[in-house]
């Protein structure tokens, strides 16, 4: 099996397990992981399929500007995926459109504060006295208009960025621990908006 | 296989999906597809049943009216579909009890506004600088009182119809692309009543 | 098979559909079928076992005050099961721990209010101009207590008891009737107190 | 198969369990189960893994203090499970991150106050007349600084113990009468939030 054809079984599981949980409706979302480095090169789902339903082949291999290496048609996203990885050295980034982080960036417009909570050490940060703040970016298009907002307020401790009125990414070494920051990071949002709506 | 029962285990499969995303409760909702054009023919799932067990003999086969052509008892509701169907030229249309979209026409009964929100893409809209209004109209039993209200709010570019205190009808050129269309929306509004509890 | 084996599986199966969507958290609730009219004797969830877990010989078969009839132990509330299948002349009464209509029953103690809804005709009633008063009974260890107060409310076109502070009792001809009652019963609970929820 | 590694088989499948249900997030949470009386001798869920993803093997063998016997790291938090076992003398201790439970300490840091409600049998308590107040202990690294907290806290008649920002640990005679606790307090702390939520 080749690299590109593994990376594609892989990333169709994972797409399967996102939608499941909701956080891939219709057609949503996106994950790539690296191939190569040098130059650049991802493996990243295929556009405008249902991602509960992928198979191995629904993939498609992009350079770092996004652009597909030998066929196919690459999420418009895959520029900013590639720019993510660039930037951070991730071995693989997912977004997805839960809906916890598109609500906290509305309520956080300038960066979700999250800070003294255990899951944090799930995100790769401290469980106390470590202000995490996530980046929020306004939603765009341009994919490079994106990746300049995202390079702007890049921290490499800091392994998410949610894009306003959107969804989240986050990164890791590969996609198990993408996978767990999400849903650390996920968890985090749901109880920060759950501690404004009971008041405390 | 004749085009009825293909139709018939395809409104199955994709009933029992609902399902178990909590959207058909009871015995509830309805979904359709065009068998014939000329004249107006869809294939309907049959009243009264549970739509997590539907096999592909559950259908019903409706005309413009709703009326059943060739035996079997179809919802009340297929004369709505047909109207849909007649006036949009969709190819399949859902009708589901999913909550979020009858909670937001509670809060907006003169239709759900939304903008400037990435998912409005998965719905066939822009995601910048076009409103969408989600056309609201007011329960009731008569299906010609009901199809009226439709047409007179009708835009080809709003696949969504939302009858207060009751659920939401969203339509497509065939049972996926009216899926993907419906998942997207019913995120947008649980974004958007989500948005108003937090306070933001 | 015995009745009471086959009612044993019936009632297994359904458990463990109502364990799956949350309703019978721990050992909480239990399900019953009438097996006999005269004298009444009905089948009810063995006490103390995992809902998601029960084989058909998990059953007791008890009268019309809920003693066991032929060993085992039942339910504690089957006397009020044996009350309400005698009252009502249900075939299949259901009690569950679902979060709505425990905290419905919070908000409108002297019974829970629900008009001019389309899902109201999945609880037997008419979807206009209908008002439908769900009763809500104070909690309580002795069964010939509630079963009173039970009694006192009880109106043969709503075929549901809310239990405050504790569950819901819902019941039907048969446990497919009940459930589906069920089913859009704690839909309208939840769309009502969503309605409070967002200011509506 | 030796007595560690049939534990470890039981602590994988009630992992996944938890983790199904959105409860061990990420590599959030660990069970345990006691070996050995004399000395105490827990078996750990092993540290850093997919909690839906354990097998028999993943599991240590662990002293009073929460240290290794015999190979393996186990979770941090092994030397408190070690303490709640040899206070209480529970034969298993779970502990996952669901949400109700950290944002229920959060609105009531002093320890969550519930009382006359049924479900609370299926914790233990009474359902009438019986305050029922679940510990607060506040979140560390240091696993005796919390097993004192925990420990001038603790009661017999109150199997759980919440850790502020963080998660909750319930424990009972085996892994399924933990579990049947841990649901019946989890939906009581839904209740108690839902009840502030909707201003009841």
């Amino acid at each position: 099996m080749t690299a590109l054809a593994e990376a594609g079984r892989a990333l169709a599981a994972e797409a399967a397990r996102y939608a499941g949980m909701g956080w891939m409706r219709g057609t949503s979302g996106n994950l790539s992981v690296v191939l190569d480095r040098d130059p650049l090169r991802l493996a990243v789902t295929a556009s405008g399929l249902d991602k509960g339903e992928l198979t191995e082949t629904d993939v498609v291999e992009v350079d770092a500007e996004g652009g597909a290496v030998s066929g196919g048609v690459p999420s418009a996203e895959a520029g900013l995926h590639a720019r993510i990885a660039a930037i951070s050295g991730a071995g693989a980034v997912v977004h997805v459109h839960a809906l916890a982080p598109v609500l906290a960036a509305q309520r956080w417009p300038g960066g979700v504060p999250l800070r003294d909570l255990e899951m944090l050490k799930g995100f790769g940060r401290a469980a106390h006295d470590d202000l995490v703040t996530v980046p929020v970016i306004d939603n765009g298009q341009d994919m490079r208009v994106l990746g300049e907002a995202f390079q702007r307020g890049y921290r490499a401790d800091t392994p998410a960025l949610i894009v306003a009125r959107h969804g989240i990414y986050v990164w890791g070494a590969d996609l198990r621990e993408a996978r767990h920051r999400l849903e650390c990071l996920e968890w985090l949002l749901r109880f920060t908006l759950g501690t404004i709506l009971d008041g405390s």
